[in-house]
C-alpha cells in the first residue's frame, strides 16, 4: 500500500504535528553543528523548481546533504526541456518519481503541488506554488518565532506590507491558527489587504485579528513585526507606491517605540523595507530565521522519507 | 596503456554485451530497491550537456548517485563560457577530463561523441549528438521489451511516426538487428520515412522490415507499439501536419484493436500522440520504460568506470 | 571568536604560505590517484557564480568532491533570483553563510570578494571579480611552474597578449614577487600593457621586469612562456585587432626557436593564439596545467576548512 507524506499547504497541519517537527528541527541544530549525519545516505532528492528561487532551492539542498543525501534538480523552468516539448506536469511528475525518493517543487501556477502529489510515487514538498501557499516558509517563521520567545500562544503579531499577494503571510496565519490566544495585526495599504478567505479562517479558527493601515499604532505593543515586501506593480502609479510602501519602512526610529523583547521577522530577500541600521539590533531576528530554514526543511524530509512507503 | 570503454553508437553492441548489459541492469534494480549502494564512491561524472534534456541528464545522475558516486555538469549550452569565448569541443574535453572519472555528453552535432572520445583520458557516454545517435535510450528501450517478454527474438515490433529525424528508433533499429526472428514495421507519413542507411543496414544484417503509412493494418498483429512525435516543423503547412500526425494517435480505440498481450513505448515526452485515456491500461508501458532508463544508465555507468584504465 | 582563512588575492601569499598550499597540491594528487578521500564528508561548498565560469566552477566542484564535500550552488547570475529582486551581495552572502561551509565566489564586480568577506560567517574564496583578481587561477599557475621546474626561482618568464585587462597576469605577477632572481617579459601590444600599479608592485618586491612589443626577441631565452587571450573589443578596428593579436601567436616556427627545457602555459580557453600543432610538443604544458587547478583548489578548500572557526 502506497503511503507518501506530502507537504502540500500550511492548513495540514494540526498543533501537535507542529509541536513534533520543531522538536525534531531543533534536533536538527545539533547535527549540523556536529557535521552533520549520513541517515539518507543514498536516497536522492530532486530540486525541481519551474521557476528561480535560488535561496530556497539552496537551503533544501543543504538540508538534504546535511543528512548525507544526494540532489538532482534543475535550476531554471524555461530549460526544463520536457516542459518545452508540451509535457503535462503530471507526466513528468510520473517521470521524475522513478528517479528519486523525493521531489520539492516551485511552480508559478496555485495548485501545482496538489497535481503533482496526486500522481508522484513518491512524496512532494511545495516549495512555493505561485500566489498559492509556501507552507515551509511559514514553518520556518512560526519555527523561528517559537525559538525566540520559547512560545508562541499568547504573542501578538503583526504582518506588515503586501498582505494580498503575499503567499508567505496566508500561510504564516494558517500555522498561527493552531495556537492560543494569539492576536494577529494585519497591517497593509488599503489595496493590498488580506484576503477575505483567509480572514474566514480565522475566524472558524477562533483567532483573534484586526485590519489596519496603521503600523505607528501597534508597534509598541506587538511581539513579533513580520515585515514583507511591497510591489511597485501591484500600485496604480509610481506616486502612490512610494507614498504606501514609505509608512511600513523598519528603521532605528520605529525600532526604537517597539518592545525591547520584540523581534522583527522577514521572508527576505528585502528590498529597502528593513533598513541597514537595524542589521545590529539584537531585534532583527531575520538572519537568524533563515539559517532556520534549513533546520526545519531537514526535519521535512526526513519525515517524508522515512514515513512514506512506496507501493 | 590507456583503455577506455566509450558508449558511443548503437551498432557497437554485440547481442552477448546486450544480454551482459540488460542482466547487470536487473541487478541494479534491486540495489536501487535496497537504497543504493557506494560501489562508486569517490567517483566523480560529469554531466556536459550541450543542450538541454532535463530528463536524460537527471536519468544519469541519479544513476551515479545510486552507486554512491558523484556529479559535476553544466545543464545547458548557452551557459557553458569557454565554448561561448570559441574553445573547440576537443579542448573542453581534455580539459574536463582531468576533473572527473566519466563524462556523459549532449550535443547538437552529429559526430561530437566521437570527437569526445577521440581526446578524452577518460569513458565518453554519448547521450544523444544532434540528428545522430542515443545509445542509452534505445538500450532503454531493448531493455524494457525483453523485461516485459522476457526475450526480443521473434518479436513484431512497430515504430511510428518521425522515423527520419527521430535518432531513436535509428539507434533502436540497430539494438535489434542483434536478434533473431525479429520483424519491424516502420509506419511513417511519407515525407519523414526511415533512412536508407538504417533499412540498408537491416538488409545487411538480415532482419525482416516493412515500410508502411498505415497503422491500422498492422496494429492488431504487433507485440510492441513504439510511438514517438512528429514534428510540425517537418511539414509544408500546419494542415498537412495534422492530417498525417491525427493518423497516428495511440487512442483507447486503437487500443482495442491490438493483441491482449501487446505493450505501447514512447521515449517520452509526449505531446498528444498517446492520449491520457490509454495510462491506464496495463498495456500502457512507457512509463515504466521511463525508471528502466536509470537502471541500464547504471550498469552503463559500471561498465566504464569499471573497466576503463587511463594511461 | 570567528577566524576565517579566506582567499580574496594573490598579494595575501607570502612565500613560505605558498610553499606550504604547493606541497598540499602535491599531497592532493596522490589523494586523487587513489579515488579519493572523506576528509570533509557532510561538509557543504557553495558555488556562487554571478558570471559563468563553467570550467572554473567544476574544477573546484571536483576538488571539493574528491575529499568526500558536498556542493550546492548556482550556475549563473541572471538566476540568482534573490539579485534580480534588489538584494544586497552583503544580505546574499548572509544567508548562504548559513546553509553551507565555504563560499567560492565569481563577481563579476571589483571587490566583490572582499564585500563578501566582511560579512560572511564562512571562509570565502574569490574565483574572479571582475577586472580584479583571480587568485586560485595564479596559484594554479605558479604550482604548475614549480612542478615542471622543481623551483621558480632564477626562472625567465613571458606573460604574453592582453597585459592590461587580463586579471590572470596580474595575480601571477604578485605571486611570481616572492621569489628570487626571477625575470619576468611584460610582451603586449601598446595599448594593452601591463598596468602601472602592476608595475610598482614589482618594482616595491624587488623583481626584474621588461616590457616589450616584441616576443620573437627573447622567445629563445625564456623559461615559461604564458600566453593569454587578445580580445578584439580592446581595439579600435578589425585589422589593428588582426594585426596585434598575429604577432603572438604560438605554432610550431616559434617553438622551433625556444629551449628545449622551456614550457607554454596559457589559463585557458584560447582561441587561436596557440596552434594546434603545438598541443603533441612535450612543451606544451597548459593541459597539464589545467589539471592542477583541482589539486591547488583541493589545497585551499582544505585550508579554509581546517583553519577556520565560526564564532
Amino acid at each position: 500500500m502506497k503511503q507518501l507524506y506530502h507537504v502540500l499547504g500550511a492548513k495540514q497541519f494540526g498543533r501537535e504535528e507542529l509541536e513534533q517537527l520543531f522538536d525534531a528541527a531543533r534536533e536538527m541544530e545539533g547535527v549540523v553543528a556536529h557535521g552533520g549525519d549520513r541517515r539518507h545516505e543514498g536516497r536522492i532528492m530532486t530540486s525541481l523548481f519551474f521557476e528561480a528561487s535560488t535561496r530556497t532551492r539552496l537551503s533544501f539542498e543543504s538540508a538534504m546533504q546535511r543528512m548525507g543525501g544526494n540532489v538532482i534538480g534543475t535550476e531554471n523552468a524555461s530549460q526544463f526541456s520536457s516542459a518545452i516539448k508540451g509535457e503535462t506536469l503530471e507526466d513528468t511528475i510520473r517521470i521524475i518519481s522513478g528517479y528519486s525518493d523525493v521531489i520539492v517543487m516551485r511552480h508559478t501556477e496555485i495548485g501545482a503541488a496538489k497535481r503533482a502529489a496526486a500522481v508522484a510515487d513518491i512524496p512532494v514538498i511545495n516549495a512555493g506554488d505561485g500566489a498559492g501557499e509556501h507552507p515551509t516558509q511559514a514553518l520556518l517563521d512560526a519555527y523561528t518565532i517559537r525559538k525566540e520567545f520559547g512560545k508562541i500562544d499568547g504573542l501578538k503579531i503583526a504582518m506588515v506590507g503586501d498582505l494580498a499577494y503575499g503567499r508567505t503571510v496566508h500561510s504564516l496565519s494558517y500555522i498561527l491558527a493552531n495556537y492560543q490566544d494569539v492576536m494577529v495585526y494585519y497591517i497593509s495599504p488599503d489595496n493590498v489587504r488580506i484576503p477575505e478567505d483567509v480572514k474566514k479562517y480565522m475566524d472558524k479558527m477562533g483567532i483573534r485579528y484586526q485590519e489596519t493601515t496603521d503600523l505607528d499604532s501597534v508597534a509598541g505593543s506587538i511581539d513579533v513585526l513580520y515585515q514583507t515586501r511591497i510591489q511597485k506593480e501591484r500600485f496604480p502609479s509610481v506616486e502612490e507606491y512610494e507614498k504606501a510602501s514609505g509608512q511600513y519602512i523598519v528603521d532605528a526610529e520605529l525600532l526604537s517605540r517597539m518592545r525591547p523583547d520584540a523581534i522583527v521577522l522577514h521572508p527576505l530577500p528585502r528590498a529597502g523595507e528593513i533598513s541597514e541600521e537595524v542589521d545590529s539590533d539584537p531585534r532583527a531576528a531575520y538572519f537568524r530565521q533563515a539559517v532556520n530554514g534549513v533546520y526545519i526543511r531537514m526535519a521535512l524530509l526526513d519525515k517524508a522519507l522515512t514515513e512514506s512507503k512506496k507501493a
